[in-house]
Parts: C-alpha cells; structure tokens; sequence
C-alpha cells in the first residue's frame, strides 16, 4: 500500500477547477490510486453547516471579516481532523477543492488581513500541515467571473468588486512564486491545453510519489 | 442621554449568573437607564446558529479544541459589530451574560490554549474592545455542578470532567486578580448576601457612570 498525499485544486471564480479535480481523479485511477475528494469550506457536516453560514447573504445583520476568517479556518479544522489526515493515514490520496490557500489569497489579499494574523490562525488550526501539490490556476479576475457568471448566481462572496478579486489574484500569484509545492497552470488558455497540464503535472507527482516509496 | 456601559456577568455552571443578571437589570431600572441583554455565544441569529452547533455533542464528528475556540470568538464579533457596539452608541447599557473573560476561563484555562494564541485571537477579533465592569461569580466546580445537574441535562461542555472547571476557575480567579475591572462575588454564600453584594456593585458603578456624565 503507498502512501497517499494531498492535492488541492486552487483558484478564483471561473477558474475551471470543477473540470480540473475530474482530470486529477482520472489521473490516480489510472494509477490505481484510492482516493477522496473534499471541499473547502464544507466537508463535514458540522463545516457544511459553516459553508452555509459564511456564504449566505441573507443573515440580516453584517457578517464580519471576522467572523468570515475566524469560520473559514473552524471549518477546515473539522474536515482536517475528521476526513484528510484519516483518509491519508489509511493510505489514500485526498483531492481538495481549496484549502488554506485560499484563506490567505481571499482574506489576506481580499480582505487584507495583515500576514502575521494569517500566519498565527494558520498555525493554530493546522500545526505546520500542509498539502503535498496545489495546482493553482491562475486567470484574470474578468475572465473568470464572466465565466462564473454564465453559470448562475453569485455567493456573498462571489459578490465582491473586481478590485477584491484583483488582491485575490495578486495574493495568490505572490504565494505561489515563493513556495515551490504550489504549480502554477495557466487557466486563460483553452480547455484542452490546461487539462494536458494538469494531467502531467498530476501523474509526474504520482510516479515520483509510487517510486520512492519502492 | 448618559453614556451607556457594558457590565458583564461571568462564572461557571452553577455559579448564578441567570439570577444575578435580573438583579443588574432590576438595579438599571432602579436608575432609569436603558439597556439590552445579550448572551454568549450566541445573541445574533448567525452567533445563535453558532451556538447551537458548539454546544450541540451529536455530530458523528469530533468537534476539535480549535473549532470549538475559532466558533466562540465568529460569534462573538457577530454579537460586537450587530448588537453591543450599536446599543452603546444609542447610549444603552448592555447586560452580557458571558463575553471574552469565558473563553479566556474555557479555552484558555480548560482547554489549555496558549496565552499568546489568546491576546491575539482576541485582538484580531475585539481591537482592544472590553466590558466597563464584569461581576464574576466565583464558585467551586463541584458546587457549581451540583446545582447544574440539578436544573437538567448538561451541554457538551458542561459534560467536562471535574479537572477541567478547576483550570477554568483557577484562569477566572487568575485574571480577576490582575484586572481591576472585574470584581470577584463570593457565589458560594446564601443567595440573598450574594444578590445584595451585586445590586451594591452595580448601584456604585451606575452613580460613578452618572456622576462623571454630568
């Protein structure tokens, strides 16, 4: 049995990263990998009740940058502790639809939370985890949003100005150059090419995975 | 119009504090000042969905330390930005039943969470913001829930051993004595002493807020 590792799927609104977790599943079936694929936030039932909560725009009453950063980081304390690190300790992959880089691009580029806060909540609730590979794809914020905006309604969230999702971009680009576990894929280009490169980026750190744990 | 104060009401399970806040609220009455009442978690429709699911112990999932920390302080700023904070600017008093001195007592002290992941939790989520006077009522644990279990079933923090209350009063009593904000009531006395030693708190505290206004 091999041991599994973490991918997370990261990236704005429209970003594609519906279709890019169906080319990183694909990939480990053919590698006869197990895997399960989890969702930020969400993934339990008590983080699927927050991912309610926090992306709700009818509360009638302010939802703080507070409390969005403070139920972010509960929610993945609950899918860390009840469904990844049980699932890679039985030896399976896990593909995440985000995970914490997602609370730095959004509340620390969107909402501008200053590092050391991030760095502090990030410590506290994850005690030094962290994914294996994160591809991250990277499209402009108008490309991305008119493509989500095709899809239907937007979350609170979702919601934001153009100038939050620019921050969120930047955020996510600047993390991405400093951290050589994050793989940055092109996104703008066509459907066919950003899936060939998912795939090879996904089955390249599958075979060095399955290697050395010969 | 008088400047309204937030007076919070603090302790243990069993400690008094239902009965303790009808004597501050019978004690602003008796001054003719406006206030409202608000309780932690909760006292918001987010924070009271907040509460329900830390206090809730049937979730098929291991509720974490580090959830049940992150929960209290989303609800708390909810409770800060939609209700204290406005009723203070409108010049109301505010009745807390329960606010930041618990989770410093809880997750602090009970749970053993570091003192600088405290301050700083604390600080992102309050900037500095604090009760003008909390009564806290000081009891021992094993009185305390003597008289908890006595009303009724207890709540997945109230099912806590008995080590734990005894690191939450030794935090309540450690931070009482280096705050000069926060008054110790002997919640181990005859109820009419402990009612009397309140009403002359907060009767004080009201003529020194009034005096100073004038």
């Amino acid at each position: 049995m091999s041991i599994g590792k973490f991918i997370v799927i990261e990236g704005i609104e429209g970003a594609g990263k519906s279709s890019a977790i169906e080319v990183v599943k694909k990939t480990l079936e053919e590698y006869q990998q197990e895997y399960i694929t989890t969702r930020e936030p969400g993934g339990t039932l008590l983080a699927e009740s927050l991912r309610e909560i926090v992306k709700s725009a009818d509360h009638n009453e302010t939802v703080t940058q507070e409390t969005e950063l403070l139920l972010m980081y509960a929610a993945r304390s609950q899918l860390l502790a009840n469904r990844i690190l049980p699932a890679l300790n039985e030896g399976k992959w896990v593909i995440g639809d985000r995970h914490d880089l997602s609370s730095r691009a959004y509340q620390g580029g969107g909402r501008q939370f200053d590092d050391n806060v991030m760095d502090m909540i990030a410590n506290v609730t994850l005690k030094g985890f962290k994914p294996d590979l994160t591809l991250y794809l990277d499209i402009s914020p108008e490309q991305g949003l008119s493509r989500a905006q095709a899809r239907g309604e937007l979350d609170r969230i979702e919601q934001e100005k153009i100038d939050f999702f620019h921050r969120v971009r930047d955020k996510y680009c600047q993390l991405a150059k400093n951290d050589n576990t994050i793989i940055t894929i092109n996104a703008g280009e066509d459907m066919v090419t950003v899936h060939q490169n998912i795939q090879q980026q996904v089955a390249s750190f599958i075979k060095s995975t399955l290697e050395s744990d010969k």
